[in-house]
């Protein structure tokens, strides 16, 4: 490494997508983590929150409120919604740049994001300018921003595996159905009953499968990648397992998409994700396993067309998976943040998934 | 009880189902279990091979091969399929009742059987006879029947899920959609390296999207049941726990469906399943949790319907969870048999879910 | 059933413990559960809280603080420790029996109960009365009390393991070790971050080796077994599961003990154990698991001798396993209650464990 | 890197140490992998046995038996014992290096190994100059080796844990005793019914606690450290979990032992391990969770004295948690490659632990 380091900051590291970033900026060869802030545990040592650092961090969480965070090139906030937008035109102002995993710049429209979050924009000209940070969907973009807003953990999911499809326009747009499982961990390390093992444990169960926030994001962005407004039924479920996402999407094909075959239906997913270092486009058939995405920063996709009652089938299944802490949060961020620095997309992400 | 018990026997004892039998028949209270046979486990105590039934049960697996099993009143089958039809003109000939929870007597059409499960029919005329064991769609069929053909454990989600809607003739018949996940103790107690805790733990996969045997099953029964012809998609998913099943229904609502109000479609399963004491219709918009029915017969439903991209929604999504190895198999087995003999039939069957 | 029920009340029935004696009770063949009390849930129903109990129990919660326990027989405590002591003068006075499933009335030193858990006690003459609820080692006390202490559950593992050897005085009395695991609702349903399925799956670690209450609990019942003072190292751990105890016990042999067989040892524990429902005394050289008692009140004892340096070894480890809720909680008191009453011992508890 | 990087292959790689071996060695900044064999996985592309390598790594398995070693500089056994002496002395005779992960050079004394593993040795010449891979403790010999054995992962925990105690000669060396859990990964990668999660999983149990071969391994060593023979009691039990190992030791202090203070035990381990990049000794009274080493090279420690019946207590317990796969065997395997190569020692393993 020539150059001297990127300073990056993380705003609300005591979270389980705090802790991530840590995770993957530490040994990220050219950013250097100098500000961690936390409101509750300003003082604390790092380490003294999270044992896994024991040894590898002597930083202390800052105070949130009172934490100088302009010397920083970069932040990152790992807070709850609305924090970020707070700071923004402050932290900009002075040139440095923000990456938030929260939901406050998701949106093109800061409308939808007041009527779904149920608070105000805090800057809805700074939101004008943010970019979406799909990078896969999104690089140019990402790469002028001064702001990201970082895709919610199941909108990444839904968006690269039902995108393909709508840019091609072979299905139907209104019917568009992401049956979605996921790990405790996406829920965040939040002292309620229902998270406890005794009771998440050995359980399945769907929730919010009529009004989850991730909805609303991801029926936005799918309607600009098909230019036509989207119809989505999102049903989200909960797994007893620490990480990892599965979505199941079903779209039905429509007069063009029919008279494709599966190996077209096939080369349309190759081709849009050629060369892209994260996705990984299985063989036609597959079954993409979340534990295989474990800890690392990949996704993986493969497709499926069910027979119908009189032979071909008329819906395409596209099954997603990954870990929600990494490639659904923390990785993305760190994967923008390469793109808004110049640095190699991979830099800092190159980590195997661990199996088992 | 004033009259002598049932005398039971099982065949194939050595599995989940098996031993599952042996666990709510051991405290039945019209029932006395006389014979468990294996192919491999002939001379081994029980308690042996399950620890579970220490100082409870001084049974002794005995040869399947050479067993009588014609001084039974009834004999459940909980073994691989293809065994039950072997036996079944021999035993029902002396008067032997026979519930099978393989798949040989699950198809009206025997050819269909052929054709999934890659094996003649042993015995055709009497699968004429053979009563679907589904008991709160078929009741008086099951009361009459000598051989019962208990329902695999995803079909029975999806046809008490289904059946309302199909019978009310309101929703698509042909493009109904089951997004299903189980524990892993549907696979079976089979050493395989895909179902070992390192490979299933911590993990969300899919399988057999376009080829389960399950959905020819449910496929031809909805079909029975609509009146109609169905498709049927059917998308099973491995979730990391041992016991419970839980299955997420997409149906489109036709004309005659988008008019109902959700109260008018939560009264039709309520109205489907009163008095049902197995079946427990949810308030609308629950969520039913696969924990809630640990170790107990009962299967639990909820309806939603999530809004459109201009309101009122046209999918109404019907919750199913249960036990996949009580209600989605020796529960409902043994409830088939207390119809069959003319029992209170929920003896045997009123213990009540371990929770947590 | 030729007699009226049981009228049986809890106090604090939100809870684990709580829950699983509304479960057991429920199908008690001699008991009717009149009353279940809760500060905070007063007029919510059971099953909103329980949807395990849905369709299977009408009850409401009433307020603790009002709740009319005097018409009950008896009324079980399943409330933080301090509870049932401030009830007890005036219930046992009209004829309520008690059953504390709390530390209330573990002591017979109620000194020791104060010093360890720093309140005072609210009737130390009542406590004098107040019989241990260990049945095994205790019937006699049990069958004449108007108030019984339930056993901690870590407590009944350690006692029946240990109570042989000390009672035949051939191990050394002051150097007993028991290594313990626990699932995690040992822990009770506490909103805690550190028994989030995040936190605690995938994990193991011990807690409070050096001061856990259930220390002095068993090692001042373990020194009126033994006649003598003892001293025991007691080491905690949790297990990512969400029931079962596991104890692993460790005595060195006195030189009485040193030329004692392995035979005799077993027969050691066989006879002391003879005749008992509940405990399974496994043979030499087993290895009980937690799973094998899961739902049931049954516990399981092994015996091993590893070899020393120089052939035979000169300590015996007891392995026990139980499932803790059951006969560590709940079961344990309901067998109190059924000695009490003069009812069959395993009245109600004839469940057999849940496998898998 | 300025040199060229060291070729390594793996024999055996279709486990999960094989597996471990291949994520950690694809990032290592100074190693190239040239060569990956199995017996019946020849032909096979790595990423289709393991999907979390695809798109990272083009290797194909070659031919156990035909397979050319002799360009690779080291070679790692990743395989049943009994192999990696097989081959030792062809090896290391046109000088490749070999690291065994099995038991074929982790005893000094041959007929140990051959007395435990029932099989003569191949090679006992070179088994006299092979060393025992455990650097903390024997890092000078490692340098110099051609051939390392690498410790059992409960050895590892065992010695790490003892080693101050005996070498300090404050512990009676003939009453150790090792209570230690592991997760399944440790049980490898085998299709048997005990290992698959309906069976392992929500269970706890014990095995194998008079003759585990890793009790005559730890026994040995420990004798050398102590210079006196050790009398060891090892009690291994199976968590329900995919890694991790959690040992809780116990030692006996003596006179010497007995008038030193917590503080100057706590610095005798401090001192122990000063500057050892893997060894983090915890503040005293610290409880080490396994998931805090989850994917690293992280070994923990803590300790702890519980009071006796009257005070002080005379025994010192030693917890230690580590990661059975990485610090258990790869990661340990790497640090060997690492010292006998002359690369800096936490080359290749400075990931963090994944958390949660």
């Amino acid at each position: 490494m020539n150059f001297s380091p990127i300073k990056a900051g993380i705003v609300g590291g005591t979270g389980y997508t705090g802790v991530e970033l840590i995770r993957m900026l530490s040994t990220h060869p050219s950013v250097k983590l100098t500000r961690i802030t936390s409101r509750k545990e300003a003082g604390t040592r790092l380490d003294q929150m999270f044992p896994s650092l024991r040894g590898r961090c002597d930083l202390m969480f800052s105070d949130t409120a009172t934490a100088d965070l302009a010397d920083c090139d970069v932040v990152f906030y790992a807070t709850p919604h609305g924090v970020a937008m707070a700071d923004a035109e402050r932290l900009t102002s002075v040139g440095v740049r923000i990456i938030d995993l929260a939901a406050d710049f998701r949106y093109r429209d800061h409308t939808i994001f007041e009527r779904v979050y149920k608070m105000p924009h805090a800057c809805p000209t700074l939101n004008q300018e943010a970019a979406y940070g799909l990078v896969e969907l999104n690089r140019d973009e990402i790469a002028r921003a001064r702001i990201v807003g970082n895709p919610g953990c199941y909108p990444t999911t839904m968006q690269l595996g039902f995108a393909p499809l709508l840019r091609a326009g072979i299905v139907d747009p209104l019917h568009l159905i992401a049956n979605c499982a996921s790990g405790l961990s996406g829920a965040g390390k939040k002292a309620e009953v229902d998270y406890l093992l005794c009771e998440a444990g050995d359980n399945f169960k769907a929730y919010n499968v009529s009004g989850h926030r991730h909805q609303s994001e991801t029926a936005a962005r799918l309607a600009e990648i098909a230019g036509t407004p989207v119809g989505l039924i999102f049903a989200p479920h909960l797994a007893p397992m620490i990480r990892g996402m599965h979505s199941t999407l079903y779209a039905r094909l429509n007069a063009r998409g029919m008279v494709m075959s599966n190996d077209a239906l096939q080369a349309l997913f190759e081709d849009a994700y050629r060369g892209e270092p994260f996705i990984d486009v299985m063989p036609w058939g597959s079954y993409p396993e979340t534990r295989s995405t474990r800890g690392s920063n990949v996704l993986r996709i493969a497709l499926h067309r069910p027979p119908g009652p009189d032979g071909q089938g008329d819906t395409v299944m596209v099954l997603v998976a990954q870990d929600n802490l990494v490639k659904g949060a923390a990785g993305a961020a760190i994967q923008s943040m390469n793109v808004m620095f110049g640095l190699p997309e991979t830099a800092g992400l190159t980590q195997l998934p661990l199996s088992p």
